[in-house]
């Protein structure tokens, strides 16, 4: 296939090795303008650095996007998705594919902004990222150029990276000559570690690893209780402390890391078809996902938190195949938001090596009601006889269906 | 209501002041012949002074059944439930839900044997176990009699139930005289507490209400390391060791016991219509739970794992609201059942403190293919190229549904 | 059971016999105000006899509630329900579970404004209707008395009915005297007939059952051909004409009834139990269901529309068993209207004999894309090389599962 | 891409001229030897020319497969799907979708018996068939190598495939020298067609291009009546004939044609992810899903019937994607069969001009109860009371939320 004409492209770039081996190749390859984005979903890395190395590389200052993003990241990507308790796979939280959507908007804005044709992801050809950025891309700019290099270049090894920044001056750290044991990836919501180390599933995870929280067995002998407050569905406080989404998220992570919460050893089915072994770790949304589930339980009526979860699956699934940007995720959101009017108030929460549990929880919407459950009869709206009638006619169709079975045709 | 005319009853009978009350009030009631059915679903209770108290109240001895149904239990109603990760309201483990359908089949079979023309039960008239016995005898028998003396009596408050019960020379042990801070269920599959002390969803359950786990706190600072064998989807060996089903979840509860794993604080939704909170310990079955999705994370093809992911909701709600015995209940379970085939091997658990989590799996069976996720190119079946075009595929539609939506009409 | 102590009570007043007994009944056994509601929904019937039936009854003019309801009922009910192409058990089209909440919420808020404590409906008690009723109020006003005669009094016949009539000098119709060969139910939507000559599902329904429509062999030898033209998902006009909800509808019935179209003989589930058979005449809303299809056809992408056909099932039934004031209803409400922003356009019809069928459709936000679909590769986004990698990545999962199968363990 | 070395490929063989011509490519391309596989799914056609034309193209005598598949086809594809009252997008039968997995089984057990190492299809680029046939080999047979002319070769113009077929010696009809006006499909079970006039959706499909249907205009003026038997969800005869799977829908299939049953025209929405319009005939396929429909309407219990609802879209989907030999599929099959044990009787179907209208239907194993939806409460298993508890708790959540709702927070 030979390369389409490309004039200026728009590059994810993290500022470290690999993505600075694409911008030099997508610059000897298509011979166009490079455009770096660097944002900051809260991987906790400076960003400075990725600037220097962008004007290093040759990249013209006004093509250097440098964004915070963290609370644009939290407040319309987390907490929609946390709105709908998504779990892919009944374990996952979906961390990494819920940060693609909002890089590649921003690419595609960044695009349209300096007049760019192409845009370019630094996802391998085996995973699911590329599928989420690239579904997203074409969601959002349909006759959009995209540059996948590792489904492009022939740098199948890593010597062969190696040699390609040697041969072009890109600074190589030490520790990246040789393979990483394993990958990662990072945002304010997650750390996600797979490859090398983690390929035997029947294999534990070794503990380097973990980075994101300390191991159970470090972590404090007393559990640590903490109030989350909600409004319509989304946290917005802890013990009494108003907070923005990303601080919100921050100060989780915090509690989260320093208890040895949220993480998962996981083999899950990716959307490209095999099977892969994946560690993650999500402190502080392992505290959100219990918290929240625990301010529905009180808040919501039955009939929509069983639709909702009925729907979570597929919810979940449409996010971790990169189908964000869709109509079906677009309504489903728009049933999971109706449902959360009045999921407002505040849930305890005790975090104690390795668990977040729900202990107590309290709204002034709240659908529970003591005289209703409590065991004499009294002046509430439950009439004991009341139940016989509901079984008798639940059990109509059964009974109907027992006579029929018994007869012999 | 005028009372029916009533010749033989199968009352199940725990042997308890409560079901005692009841024997007699059906005696003195509708003057019929009582059978009592009591049954070790594992309880935890001896079973022999339930015989001896039948007697004591004028049970005939060839009306007094007296039943070991623990490898049923676990074998044709836990493991089944299992294989499709059942769980409630996201987190319910159903094992109150899961025993009332055998309790009730066999005092169905019992009355078709000794000829009763009625059963009964003890529960309450504002809880779902009413309408998990009632719905299970009628979906069994359809034109069975059944009294449900929690709904039916005047005997309206604790005071009441003992004097009707010294009225009656029914022995009262010291501590039932007074009103219980909470009442319990228990069976080999978890023991449930709910009521007074527990009605307040915004306080943390005393300790003392739990009696199946030792706390997180207390549990050891060690983890304990275990491998769950399993054939089909169902658990067959700890460690090396096969074992039935009924010793293989007793050994599960000890090993959960120790660690403090398997607590819930849940405020949940009941079938008749309010919201009530209660607690669960269900030690071996939180420890098996992750074991299973462990065992089926390499077993079971993407395409299977998704359809019962999406489809457990509504399985665990027709457990829950009394359903075991429905078409449905049965059609999925055909379902599930049928994707079980290859879920065979074995999966790591680490105990430790609370939590139950996955390290390690293996399987002949696995799907898991190391060459398929590894990060270079193989001669394996998967070419980086062909991603380009699922991908592509996969936009085409929202590709044209972007242009559309740029459109003016 | 003593009746409780009422002191006014709205009763929705068709001034037929039966609910003028309904009427007279209340005034003798309750001794209580009668409010009397007679809503125009497109029966069919004159309104005004109904006013001087009451009066005559003894009901005072201030009493009297007398309302056109038709295009609320077309817009705010039929039209959305539409909008989610709701078919219960695949077939019916909901026409008189549809009325009920309208006619509720308009008794509801008459209670409100007279300062009733009580509503009164004249659904017996084996049907749908009086659960879709008084779901309906408790949803509305949740303390509000129900007063259901069907359920409470004795005249459990037609004769005791006719003596309770002539004893209180309420006029009776002469063909009212006997039983009637069926009951029906008619408003804008459609009429349904049940009972009686319809019992036996073996035996086709009669053509003197029929009255909203000429049967298929009377209807004209030559089709009708109609554009009927939609506006976010609602028909907003026929060939050129815009039409409001109600006319629309009518005009719909009209073309419809010419041709035959809508009749359907069912046997279905009903809420309480037990199957019943029904006979359904939906002439416009048929022709509507039709060309909402097709419209839809080339203006929902799959993802939407796929979404939409797998939740509808849910959808019909909640709407079936009464449920339109819950929770998941507007939940799912919500995601279907967020479905229709473009379902814009226009449908062409040909109806005959019976059939309804779309032959043509166009939508200036059409997604149907004739260079995409056609046998030449041209210019456009679809490159042949794109097909084989996404057969072979959506194969993968079925190859790893092939070959594990073939092994043996 | 540089072509693979096939040894033997079995081929997919219909005798016409694209199939002679893709016959030719591959022994000029691969220089392999080819197999024929040519099948009588009750498209209407001869088989022996195909056998004289191979032999023609060289094609050796033990090289050349032709068979009649009719039975299986109807028996274990058709039969389950209809089932299941499979419709794809809401009205189409999937007849194309469900001849594919039987064609590819068959190639892949020539291919094992011959030692072939290669199977052929002559499916386009742009369908739904070339991932249906690819789907079933590879699920099938994993390390199978797929050819797929239409996406290798560049004979991208009719006028190449005809210049093609001349200088190869390949008899060309006359009427395949121009192009086809459209394209079509035809098995036992439907003709599609699709293509050239048909691609505008806003014009009405010309009448030519019916060829399984007389137009319901010119269909007789008096209906006519038909019982259709079925036992456990499969028809076996009509008007007290018993009739094996494919005489069944060959008998349907006339009196379809005759009555003019059974055309749809459509636009759908393919795997591959483009609209497209096609035109369908299903004369006998219509019939047999309503009375299919209609026979569950008195044998399946409503659990039972609306889980099914529920899953159909989806059921269908997968075959319409391409999954029939897929777990999921396989996992709903077994599911649905399930419930099918009782879908035993016979009903009776109305044919007039177009349409195929249930009237009647009786069973053995009927659960419609007379006695149970008579106006007048009898002896049976139904109190009116009953219904007073019914909707009472049916309602409790609903007023809570009611009151809960009217609260300001």
């Amino acid at each position: 296939m030979s390369k389409k004409e490309i004039k200026k492209v728009v590059l994810a770039y993290s500022g470290g090795l690999d993505t600075s081996i694409i911008l030099k190749w997508l610059q000897t390859t298509y011979g166009c303008e490079v455009v770096t984005f660097t944002a900051d979903l809260g991987q906790g890395e400076e960003l400075e650095p990725a600037r220097k190395k962008a004007e290093l590389l040759g990249i013209k200052p006004e093509n250097i996007f440098i964004e915070d993003l963290r609370e644009e990241f939290v407040r319309d990507y987390v907490f929609p998705m946390f709105r709908a308790n998504a779990q892919y796979e009944g374990l996952y939280l979906l961390g990494t594919s819920i940060a693609r959507p909002l890089i590649s908007k921003r690419q595609i804005e960044i695009a349209r902004k300096v007049g760019a044709d192409a845009v370019c992801h630094g996802a391998t050809g085996k995973g699911n990222d590329q599928v989420r950025f690239e579904l997203s891309y074409y969601a959002l700019e349909p006759d959009i150029n995209v540059i996948a290099p590792w489904r492009e270049w022939n740098l199948a090894s890593r010597t062969a990276l190696i040699e390609f920044a040697e041969k072009h001056q890109i600074p190589i750290a030490k520790d990246k000559r040789g393979e990483s044991p394993f990958s990662t990836d990072a945002n304010l919501l997650h750390t996600s570690s797979e490859g090398k180390v983690l390929e035997d599933p029947a294999q534990e995870t070794p503990d380097y690893v973990y980075s994101r929280t300390v191991s159970p067995e470090d972590a404090p002998d007393k559990p640590t209780y903490i109030w989350v407050e909600f409004e319509k569905g989304d946290a917005v406080g802890i013990d009494g402390e108003k907070l923005s989404p990303a601080q919100l998220l921050t100060r989780l992570n915090a509690l989260g890391r320093d208890n040895g919460i949220g993480r998962l050893d996981l083999v899950e089915n990716r959307f490209v078809g095999m099977k892969s072994r994946g560690m993650y770790e999500t402190p502080g949304g392992t505290i959100l996902y219990f918290a929240h589930r625990g301010m529905e339980s009180i808040t919501l009526d039955r009939g929509a938190a069983h639709l909702k979860d009925e729907l979570m699956p597929k919810y979940a699934e449409l996010i971790y195949n990169g189908f964000w940007f869709s109509p079906e995720r677009e309504m489903l959101q728009a049933m999971i938001d109706k449902s959360q009017e009045k999921v407002t108030g505040r849930v305890r929460v005790k975090l104690y090596k390795g668990s977040a549990t729900v202990v107590g929880r309290e709204s002034p919407w709240s659908l529970y009601d003591q005289e209703l459950v409590t065991f004499e009869e009294g002046a509430v709206a439950y009439d004991h006889r009341d139940a016989a009638g509901f079984i008798k006619l639940n059990a109509l169709r059964l009974r109907t269906l027992a006579k029929r079975d018994r007869k012999t045709s």
